[in-house]
Parts: structure tokens; C-alpha cells; sequence
């Protein structure tokens, strides 16, 4: 039975929520990462990602300055670079510099994929849309790569105050 | 390490992705539901959350024409509803007849709440974006309703073929 609940309370019951990290070339040279749990695909044909990022985030001018980005599916082991990337602002520090990963290079657009993570798809921002307190960055997925271990698998928020961890499927009764 | 793949490949690779079902009064004066994979939250203040949904579906027409719904996030003993939902169209029939589950009556929209769903969140279509072949539904949440069993869990898109079920966190060693 429901009961209705303030947003905040409710929403709390949204767990797992898988999450990404964006990373766009920010205008001193630096590829500058963001965790964002905020992400969902948009589109089969073309293949479109979308991402939420906060009006006031610096990542918010970077993205949308450089105009393209990689969105990384970061695997279950990177829970402390997911945290740091998406608890700290470039705005301060080269944040890929403080918490380095392993990288290599994109293809098609400027910017750097994560070699650990689960895939990595390098986007060309396609169009933008402001909802309330976030801008929605549409992003058209113009390459694909996935890591060669095809048991590594991704990372989600597990719980409030950036609980990070894997899930697994769960027996289900009834 | 990455290697480079086809989009369908790579993208094969999320699983599992939480999922949401939307229920929109249609012009017939049916509540009906659509299961939805592609959706994700997009505001804080005030509460947002987006859905896509493909241009050519019947809830496409549906949700535009209301200009209302109800995000349910189904528990994870919802599979089948959640299949059927996702699965058949209400072109064709009153998916809610033909596989009944519980509702309780929203209080701010004409729709209908998932009485077994973890949390439902009342919208109004605050805006939509054409992303290639599916529209962004963006919709402002004007209530919020929780399932009083605290632990009824959120189902989940396990792996390619709808194959759905609940998730659990995992040890992570790294």
C-alpha cells in the first residue's frame, strides 16, 4: 500500500542507481571527470545518451564548451575515483591529476577513455535542455569501446551519502 | 583495457539498469501503463524526473496528449506486470484489464498509483525533447507516495531479452 511521502523521502527508495563519469576537455587542456548518477540512454537509431549536471557545476561550462565528452560505465572496483571525480570541482584542481586512473586515448573526439571501466562511448553533444536546477546534455555516441575482461561489471550507488559498491542479481520469491 | 566495438555490443554491457513503468489516462479513458528502462531523474529543486519513450509507441501519443502520468518504480516481484507492460501496446488493448495489478488513485493527477511499487512519484509534463528515435518526457513530480513496507526492493533489467528481476549489493574486492 502507498502513503504519500515527502519527495526527498521518497526518492530515497531509488537505490541502486547505476552512475557514469563524463569527461570533457576543459579550457586549460585538462580532461576533467564528473560522477553523475543522473543518466539514462535517449535514443537506439542514432545511438543518444543524456546526462544531468547541475547549473552551477563547472563541469556544466566544460561540457558544453568542448562540445563532446566520453561517458565511462565506471566497473565495481572504482568506487574511490567515481567518489572523488563526483565529490570535488575542477573548478579547484586538475581532478584526473589528484586521483589519476588509467587512460587512453579517444578516438573520435578529445578526450581520454577509462581503460578499467566496464565501456566507455565518446559522444558529440547533440542538443541541451534545461529542467529545473540541472541542464539535460544529450550526447550522440560516435565510437564504443568495452574492456577486454568481460566479467568486470559496473559500479552503482548502493544508498544515500555516496554509498558505492556491485550489485547482483537477487533471488526473487513471489 | 578498451577495445573499440559496435554500439549494440558495447551497450550490452549495462545491465542491470533499474526500470520505471508510466501510467497516462489515455482518450478512451484507460490508465495505461508502459515499462521503461530509459529514464533517470533531472532536477533537485523542483523534483524532475525524464523518461524516454519511442516516437512511434501509443504512450507517446498518450502521455503527450494528458500531459500527465504516474512514475511507478516497480518492486522486484512485479517482473511479470512489468513485462507485459513493456511488452504489449495499448493500441491493441487495455493493458491493465488484461493483467491487473493493484492501484491506488493519485491525488494530484488523473492516473492511477502501483499499490505494490516501492514509491510512485506523481508528474506534470513540464517539457519534451526529440532525441533520434524516442521523445524525452520531462515530468515535474506534484507527489510523492512510498509503499509502507520499507523493504520491498526496486526491480531491475538484468541482461539482454527483458530478463528482470531484483539486485542486491555485492563484496567488492579492489
Amino acid at each position: 500500500m502507498q502513503i504519500k511521502k515527502a519527495y526527498t523521502q521518497a526518492v530515497s527508495r531509488k537505490y541502486p542507481e547505476a552512475v557514469v563519469i563524463a569527461i570533457a576537455k576543459d579550457g586549460k587542456g585538462r580532461y576533467n571527470p564528473i560522477t553523475l548518477g543522473w543518466t539514462m540512454i535517449t535514443s537506439h537509431k542514432p545511438p543518444m545518451m543524456a546526462i544531468a549536471v547541475g547549473l552551477a557545476r563547472h563541469s556544466r561550462a566544460v561540457i558544453e564548451e568542448a562540445g563532446e565528452f566520453v561517458l565511462a560505465f565506471p566497473s565495481s572496483t572504482m568506487a574511490d575515483a567515481a567518489l572523488f571525480y563526483g565529490t570535488n570541482s575542477g573548478r579547484d584542481m586538475d581532478k584526473m591529476q589528484e586521483f589519476p586512473v588509467a587512460t587512453q586515448p579517444a578516438t573520435e573526439v578529445d578526450s581520454v577513455l577509462l581503460a578499467d571501466a566496464v565501456a566507455n562511448f565518446e559522444c558529440k553533444l547533440e542538443s541541451q535542455l534545461v529542467t529545473g536546477d540541472h541542464v539535460l546534455f544529450v550526447g550522440r555516441i560516435v565510437a564504443s569501446h568495452v574492456n577486454t575482461d568481460e566479467t568486470v561489471k559496473r559500479l552503482y550507488t548502493l544508498a544515500p551519502g555516496y554509498k558505492m559498491g556491485g550489485v547482483v542479481a537477487a533471488k526473487v520469491d513471489g
